[in-house]
């Protein structure tokens, strides 16, 4: 079977990562391609990259063009997507790449995004450990999944294993994060001009206002931290056009030795196709997963510190997105999960 | 008066930047300039930038050459320094750009870096406070001064005004800092290859084992955090040639106001030129300090995460490296202190 | 049938490309990873990012273990491909990504290389126009091909239709490349260091001296230019790690009309999937055909200057070397011309 | 005597940079900023790498407050310095930084930039061959000078030597320039976001539509080429906040020997401190200009191509903008020429 797609937002990055990785696989249409004020226009001219869909035109961004199709993705900024609910209760799968069907909880929601609160979806991130068990069970014949904030996601996979084995303290935690400008999407603003960012290394959202902060709580909650989590969270944009590399630390959980930590991770993910632990002593680089769907991992146990230290590089746009997305929706509709989605990436 | 001056090591980044530094400075006169396999050539062809210096060329770095100057620069990789020490006995100012007279503890020493240890210098972080007062006291009339190194003296001049005041807990410093490769010299190392750093974020020395964490246990050791230091410290290279984005975070101490923690850092640097608090919810750039001598630092105090972060941009080959050689050079000879250096950075 | 595979020189980024796009052929199995002074360890130790060939283990580059293969790639320095030609006799299909077996004349290959001469192979590039057909002819059934150089190919293939159409006049072309350093390969050479290209632009072989030069001549006399071709070309590294936009101009011929001069590219690669052509007043980024196959090509007529002027952006790992190589091979085998290949870079 | 100045545009990239150099000069004194949509801030808000001149705010850009000084500098969008002219006219000397007062003839005006035309002012170039003398003589004493287009400019130095002297046919130039954004200015453009120029380079204004391309006809036919002037421009984007590579060529006049050609530029150049020629065979790099009043200029006799190659590095700026108007100014004040601007570049 050939399941029919639109993308909303498809002018954007993530809107356009997300047909550049549905472009290469063979079980969908991509028959709508939707945007806002570039309605009406080629999509070859927004996104000049994607040769094999530049027969498409952008169509309005209304619930009438979206309906009909098998799977809808909304990547639409944050606050656009829920206005879409109600008018796609008929279509079978829809993957929201935004961030309002994200939180569970109405007053993160208010604090740190604002505006009408939205039921919490699915969340996209099938190798997460949630009550001791895989995310993944979830998405399996999921119709609505929220796609996960790409440093959210990033530094919950980061750490899940050791909150889940208890290996770490959840109590501490301090992650600061090198983020590529793509991430922050299309917009025209001056702090996201080439001339700002060349050359340069930038901060922002410093000292706990980032709005992935509950979406990682959230995560790590379930993953058994219970309701002691703090987290120090400080992204940092660099010179790179996508890739995070996080560094998360926790403190070592009392008693906690160096073969039951690493356990804890080679547990987790020992068996993950998307989610690769390195060998002890190696660390990634986003290079080593540009364009592909892996989460790349490196962990040190640092007892001069007392901390865990989990280094972990995705591209922001595939695994923290994109490709997070159509793995997710690869998994909903019983397909095989890495259905165009490449482990290896683009380098050097 | 002028004072000779020679630089070892001037075909290196570090020696390099020295040379930019003291060619525009009115009180030296750059004499001899040193390198090893590059002795014999002119020093434009390694340093094509330094335009004014085109008539120089590279002599042997023996001690027999340095001799006989006013102020030899030492520019050399680690544990090369401590050679020239006797040899220059007779030389009024050594200014040593190498770890060899940086550390007090032979302990430190035999981990980190091994080799023969030689006496500490005196420290060249001018603003860095010391048992309540400022360094730049000891520096005053200094006959051989140790240049810091470029992410310990960035880290510890972001907490020692906390650590001073107590406003901080230096119990668990947890510190990730975005760096240019131009701090790894010159060193022909394929990690440091463009290929490799070009559009990826790559850390290195992961997990407790870079060779600055002592200098900082030391630092802040002495502004007044006692013995219970522990340092999370993790280096990230990023796509830019210069500059360091520290980001560093401690636990705020039991009772600490958020008056009292401003406080600190403003009554520290608030008369300083060279390292400049920013307002209150800003934060520095790295750009912003490219080819000065300033420290822009930015505080923020996050009561969720029960931590304050420090995020502080500097050029690692000014203010971490040459800018403060030069900088304590002023100071030991009593010149003014900021001649020749630049509290503007060159942005874009 | 699946097709066995050798691939030489598999630690540097010729080798990974070849390795990066092979994964993913349905059609092949990578059997052997041959390097030199790394033979003995894991291929992922030196090339990361393919994590799905992480069970490999590079082996020492020797006749004997590369013999026994459908397919062998040699992706080795220039001048040490030719060394393996006897060894190989038996080997069905032998591509070579190096210079070797590109140049016809003896003479150019004395002038600009050096060393023993090697017969010339089947020029990987399919849609290059020779002697009004298709390059892609002789590229059927081959059993040795002799992938381009990857500024050679773009230049080539940017200018070929207006000389084999007589629009432009190849007796006076100039042509300027922004590189990325990628193409000059994992060398340790201080002009490759990340500190040295990081925020600059850095000419290289300025005045005629480049390797390239000879293959281009040699393609577009075969295009129809005749014996008069003069080339001035000029390349500059960049600080992207992939890329090459090649900017070629030639006086337009006595007469050409601008319909004829489009004309001749829309004939020449109105078919192609690989080589496109964009609309009028389009001009392409290397970003565009970051890790695709695809050459993209604007084309403008300017009659104040009085020249062509073609823009070309290619990846110079993948439609530059390794594609060019993998299509090539595809062909050779009657497989699907695109195996393995996509038209669709990876952006932003 | 100190110079009371004022400069407009004060919170784009221009003005930035020309504050720079000033604010290191000791004859003058940065009594007035201005600005458009930022009046009323804080310049170091705009501008938080100019330290030193974080006391300033930002005013209106009207005539009154422009008015009084005894030096104004206009860095504003094309076509807005012309309103100025008149409400200017008792301040003894203004400088333009924008293209109003730069062309002499209205139909080039008219066809690249449209709009109300301006007299043309002293053009800001002092090493410029005019008519056999430099352009140095017609800015002694100057009250109204407009500085140059960056990319006109390096073209224009790298090609009127040859010009002059007659050793090259300015009928057939071709020129391709890799130019880093910010001589695009602070403007919320798509093209200019940093997702869209890291990693890839990006042609634009192809095929003779530059504006610049009548200010380099201009004034290399005042150098000595006659009317027979042809230019084949090409700018291209690459990932470096600043820097302009020109690779500019150009037939070599029928007749003329390596010694005469060589001899053009060593005349033109050798007792210049801001425009230097590099020994044969070498050729600089933008990363050797950053930050510097110096354009690099490296020459090559291609034979076989019957051409002459110049490569020009320069900071577009500081030589390319705000170095030249600051040169000029010294210039026209009787000051010496160098006054506040480095030959040396910050490098690496």
């Amino acid at each position: 079977m050939t399941y029919s797609v639109a993308v909303s937002g498809a002018s954007g990055y993530a809107g356009g990562e997300i047909l550049r990785i549905l472009a290469a696989h063979p079980d969908v249409e991509i028959r709508t391609v939707t945007a806002h004020s570039n309605a009406g226009q080629p999509l070859i001219q927004h996104q000049p990259h994607l040769r094999s869909l530049r027969h498409l035109t952008l169509r309005e961004t209304t619930p009438e063009v979206l309906a009909g199709h098998d799977i809808v993705f909304l990547a639409l900024p944050h606050g656009q997507s829920g206005q879409f609910t109600d008018a796609l209760a008929g279509t079978p799968l829809v993957i929201d790449a935004g961030a309002d069907h994200r939180l569970e909880s109405v007053t993160d929601w208010n604090r740190f995004y604002g505006g009408e609160f939205h039921d919490p979806w699915a969340y996209g991130v099938p190798e997460l450990l949630v009550d001791g068990v895989k995310q993944r069970a979830r998405l399996v014949g999921a119709t609505r999944i929220a796609a996960p904030g790409c440093n959210a996601s990033t530094v919950s996979l980061s750490l899940a294993p050791g909150v889940a084995a208890g290996v770490i303290d959840a109590g501490d935690i301090v992650t600061v994060l090198a983020v590529g400008p793509s991430g922050a999407g299309k917009s025209l603003k001056t702090n996201l001009l080439a001339s700002e960012i060349l050359g340069s290394a930038n901060p922002y959202a410093v000292g706990g206002t980032h709005r992935h902060i509950p979406e990682i709580r959230q995560a790590l909650t379930a993953a058994g931290a219970g309701d002691g989590i703090r987290i120090s969270f400080t992204p940092v944009l660099v010179p790179m056009a996508r890739g995070i590399l996080a560094t998360s630390t926790a403190p070592i959980a009392r008693g906690a030795t160096d073969a039951q930590i690493r356990a804890a991770w080679e547990d987790a993910y020992g068996d993950e196709t998307f989610v690769q632990l390195l060998a002890p002593g190696e660390f990634p680089r986003t290079a080593d997963v540009l364009g592909a769907n892996t989460a790349l991992m490196g962990l040190a146990i640092d007892r001069d510190a007392d901390r865990v230290v989990v280094v972990t590089a995705v591209d922001n746009l595939v695994k923290g997105t994109a490709g997070a997305a159509v793995q997710s929706m690869n998994i909903a509709l019983g397909l095989p999960e890495g259905t165009a989605l490449s482990t290896d990436g683009v380098s050097p």
